[in-house]
């Protein structure tokens, strides 16, 4: 298996996902958001790049069975039903929803990705559920080339998401063979040296750092909680619904 | 003083340097021949993008001072007068020349860069004194906001130059206080796991690999030379000479 690491949503617009497995990673906060509601019954998750975007999308929805959420500048969006912090996102708020979100980064870089042959979202509290599902499709060679997308915040690579590749990295190399970029190399690494603390290694931050300030305690410890759930988001025209096991 | 790291050339075209003073690194091997060139004697060297432009400039320039120089796919241009290893640019051979030099990542990474105070060059051979460069250059302020641009290698982020940029790193952390961005600090890290084996810390390195394929050991063995020369390559007007001290 090849694996290479794109470090920002940006520069996945400049990548050729054919062909390829496509992962996309924004712990901080919203690929954590999106396996959250998905793990607790939403029915689906529409990620949108822009405020308009999603409150067109709403317009043209049924109110009773349908949320809008995400964030601008780390916080609720005005008039929206969900911020983009996880513990809000219960069983009995998203199930059997349709959950309409955009947020800064991380629905921008699964917007982003153009073209590869399946497009699934990891997080720490999904990831070894994302290795089991990415080594089972090793047999149809779908998933012989696998790219990570760190969503990144305000265009710059971010530790969070980096760690979090490091241990996708390290948890499909327990079952395979695996051959990977420099940056995966770098990220691997650093999550072997930091797995028994992912807080300490990720203690300066910026991202952690702004959200901590901001008083999102919680939503840090959540997000940085390993293989809690097992359910695996992948996105299927435009929509991220829950993949079922065969 | 503030560092930030950018991961590839390519990305440093997106960067706004106003005010800014920017160290481009490209250990395999630009930023260490031309150091290694202004170092023996050069008396400049002019980085440019593509092989016609080196011809077009050698063409209206004293072929007895001007030498052209650089790479495609890691080996010698035909018809120029030297590849990118820096053991071909030996004092008898570049005294009081013109160089003119196009490489695949690191000339492109140099003329990406618009907008900055000052733009530098550094190597594991130089990085002590470009240390103490920008720190002398605190005290006017010029210095509070510094980008380290990687070269990369192919439009990828190249493991060489990073632990590079963490060297760099930790050699201003030890004269001043530092804030670096996430990769920054990830970099910084690395180097400090890694200073006593760089050679061992790139053994997974694509770009170091592919060079020691081609069987430029003595090479890459000379790029990891740590802080063996005083010399500082700056831009100046298109063109890189040696900086020197007041």
């Amino acid at each position: 298996m090849n694996i290479s690491v794109i470090a920002t949503a940006q520069q996945a617009q400049d990548i050729d996902f054919s062909g390829k497995t496509a992962v996309v990673i924004d712990v901080l906060r919203a690929t954590s958001v999106i396996t959250t509601a998905l793990d607790n019954g939403a029915q689906e998750v529409i990620p949108v790049k822009t405020i308009e975007e999603a409150q067109k999308l709403y317009s043209i929805s049924d109110p009773s069975s349908t949320l809008r959420s995400g964030e601008r500048n780390s916080l609720k969006i005005d008039g929206f039903d969900l911020s983009n912090s996880p513990l809000e996102y219960k069983k009995k708020v998203v199930e059997e929803k349709t959950v309409i979100i955009t947020t800064t980064n991380g629905t921008n870089a699964i917007n982003n990705i153009k073209g590869a042959d399946e497009v699934m979202l990891a997080c720490f509290r999904n990831a070894s559920a994302v290795a089991d599902y990415i080594f089972g499709r090793l047999s149809d060679h779908s998933s012989r080339d696998v790219v990570i997308v760190c969503a990144g915040t305000q265009s710059r690579f971010s530790l969070d998401d980096g760690l979090c590749a490091g241990m996708l990295i390290e948890l499909l190399k327990q079952k395979t063979e695996v051959e990977t970029d420099d940056l995966g190399l770098l990220l691997n690494r650093f999550y072997n040296d930091s797995k028994d603390n992912l807080f300490g290694a990720l203690s300066g931050c910026f991202h952690l750092k702004r959200l901590f300030t901001l008083g999102f305690y919680d939503d840090i410890r959540f997000c940085l909680q390993t293989n809690s759930v097992t359910t695996v988001p992948v996105l299927r025209n435009g929509r991220i619904i829950k993949h079922q096991n065969l």
